[in-house]
């Protein structure tokens, strides 16, 4: 067996290595990583270790840490410009939805200012956002246009994500969500707006590389699932992978609908049924759970977990980071949430932001467990034991965070 | 008008100062702040300011920043050892209040770590939740004992509680909160124990100047209001102020007894009645609201913070960070729990976590507002308008913190 000399070996370590061959978290005492190129070439017990492996060039003691893999969002609106800060003061106050609408508040005062913003006025925006997450070992995070609603602003917004990657290191995936709400000068006929994201936009974003997956937010206040169709139609005839804001605040069928495109993930999913999990199940679709959003707005329908653990659906969690529903730049926080509001275990709320985060991406093969052959991402921890990662509220253990083998 | 020459001048920035003779935050455009000796010497408008004052030894041009007060955590319990994350992962995987007590659960497993640790044990263990808040601009922290339930122990948590002021630079207050729970060698003897608190730890807590401050859960699960009130009597022989755990989980007029001893606060308040509001009002006890707890034990009964705001009493927010009901250590989460939860405003929020708070330590005329002979902790931050320290979650916006003018 012969073996590359490693860049780089963590020792000493404990791995939550959520690999799916292992039960659990995956989890392997007195374990060590050896990364070479970027890329993991052994995970396991330090005493199974082969020998050529502890010549590595440099080798970093953990001190018995924990370390997981890093940490991936899997579903944010991370770049756009503006707050609603003063539209949430405004709602504590007592203040209509009209009122606020005249005040300026709502998507559309976000679709504004991301239209007014530049390409570096929106990277600079985000970069405090993306900061947050990186700080607590975020190496992967997903970002969805949606507040343009025109073909310059969303590609604006998708350029915005993909330059992230360079000014950070950090994996970037980007999603194209053109079709997340209607714009103001549509005056209100969604067919027309739908046939221009699907013919005009959704092409040209293609064209030019913009989007590695394609979203939409199916729901009586956005889109029908017939239009949502005519969208993940054009995007199956370009290739590219879809997504589904899906069964949020109603049941639309959001969830079978994605299934049937063999979307990588369903959304939120308030409102899924068992049909709807059953077809998620049958179609390798990831639930995508986004705490953040339900409790930031108050709803009060927990979305169907146990009916995704009986059918045997992945489940992710996101921060969904937006300016509207969900202003929040933590997985930390969104996984206690998930266990706190939802009854997710620790072990669903790590998988959901690790290994099933990467699935919902359709990065399973290269990122989310630490595993030879996959990029050597992880996240190394100051705790006793992975619970205390959703357990505790507005604390960050991390100890550092390695990406690509660095 | 003479006045010393300041030690240090912060300019260009936008005062949230909470200053009571102010409506709303007490807002400042265009203000500066002054510091001579660690104390304010001037806070108001730049243009306002005395001549003198322009010759400070050291001048940081704010760049328009905000600036609030430094904040203050009124209630916590963060000098412990242990934690209950494993606790927290069984309850997640099903497992009963048996089962959990059998697995070394509750908070008696909480009072047998502390009492294994040491003094410098209990230094360590805390100074990562410490320096979790001070991250966030808290200049002030209360700590309450509670996890000894016996005389050294008790004595151990206050004099480790007193020693983070001395290795952090922020100020520590401290509660003597002996009638916590009752101890498992009590044998159920609650009366004997709650002599032994008043009669025994009390005073010689009170000898030792360990305590700042009296505290006691008032609840069906712990102690009696008349047991609360034996322990209240010899706290008022002694000359120290009492604090008290009122009406959490049910309505036991805890609020009312707080009052009737002229309590700085009552906490929890739950299940708090208009006649508990009132006595609150007439008596200035300030209503601690601990939306950790409330979220994190799933709790449904909202604190009637209608009733407070009618009977004009202040409210405060804190963390009440805990092992077992609030593992928390972020005031900015507390923030928008308490808007989000129980719809308090931004401003109440803002207040709640500065001039309130130091209402409810007793420490009004030294902190928690931006006004001239107060201590100049200030907390200064990037956003643009204070809503967003409310509105976000998970993210840190702090730009710097200035404890004592340094
Ligand atoms: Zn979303
Ligand atoms: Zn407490």
């Amino acid at each position: 067996m012969t073996m590359p000399r490693p860049d780089r070996l963590w020792r000493n370590a404990r791995l939550a290595t959520m690999a799916p061959g292992l039960p659990g978290l995956g989890i392997v005492e007195a374990g060590a990583v050896a990364a070479s190129g970027g890329r993991i070439v052994y995970a396991g017990p330090e005493a199974d270790m082969p020998a050529a492996l502890r010549e590595a060039a440099e080798t970093v003691d953990c001190g018995g840490r924990w370390i997981t893999p890093g940490l991936i969002d899997c579903h944010t609106h991370l770049v756009h410009a503006g707050d609603r800060a003063h539209e949430f003061e405004l709602r504590l106050q007592g203040a209509s939805y009209e009122e606020i609408a005249r005040a300026g508040g709502g998507i559309v005062s976000s679709v504004k200012a991301t239209r007014a913003a530049s390409e570096a006025d929106l990277v600079a925006a985000t970069l405090p956002r993306l900061d947050a997450l990186i700080a607590e070992g975020v190496t992967t995070v997903e970002v969805k246009s949606g507040y343009g609603l025109d073909l310059e602003t969303e590609a604006k917004q998708l350029r915005a994500a993909r330059r992230l990657g360079t000014v950070r290191d950090i994996g970037v995936a980007t999603t194209f969500l053109g079709a997340h709400a209607l714009p103001v000068e549509a005056g209100g006929d969604k067919d027309a707006y739908i046939a221009k994201v699907a013919d005009e936009m959704l092409p040209a974003i293609a064209a030019e590389g913009l989007a590695d997956a394609v979203d939409g937010f199916c729901e009586g206040i956005a889109f029908s699932p017939e239009q949502m169709t005519r969208v993940f139609e054009a995007a199956t005839t370009l290739g590219l992978p879809v997504k589904l804001h899906a069964d949020q605040l109603s049941n639309l069928h959001g969830a079978a609908l994605a299934a049937r495109f063999g979307a990588l993930s369903a959304d939120h999913l308030e409102y899924a049924d068992a049909e709807g999990a059953a077809a998620m199940a049958a179609a390798g679709t990831v639930a995508v759970i986004l705490p953040g959003a339900f409790y930031f707005i108050r709803e009060t329908k927990v979305p169907p977990i146990d009916l995704f653990r009986a059918a045997g659906v992945p489940m992710a969690l996101a921060t969904d980071c937006n300016p509207g529903t969900s202003p929040m730049t933590s997985l930390l926080l969104t996984m206690n949430m998930a266990a706190t509001l939802f009854r997710m275990t620790v072990e669903e709320c790590l998988l959901g932001i690790t290994r099933h985060a990467a699935q919902a991406l359709g990065l399973a093969a290269e990122t989310g467990t630490i595993e030879a052959g996959k990029w050597c991402d992880l996240a190394i921890w100051d705790i006793d034991r992975p619970a205390e990662l959703v357990y505790r509220l507005g604390f960050n253990p991390l100890h550092a965070r390695i990406r690509r083998g660095r």
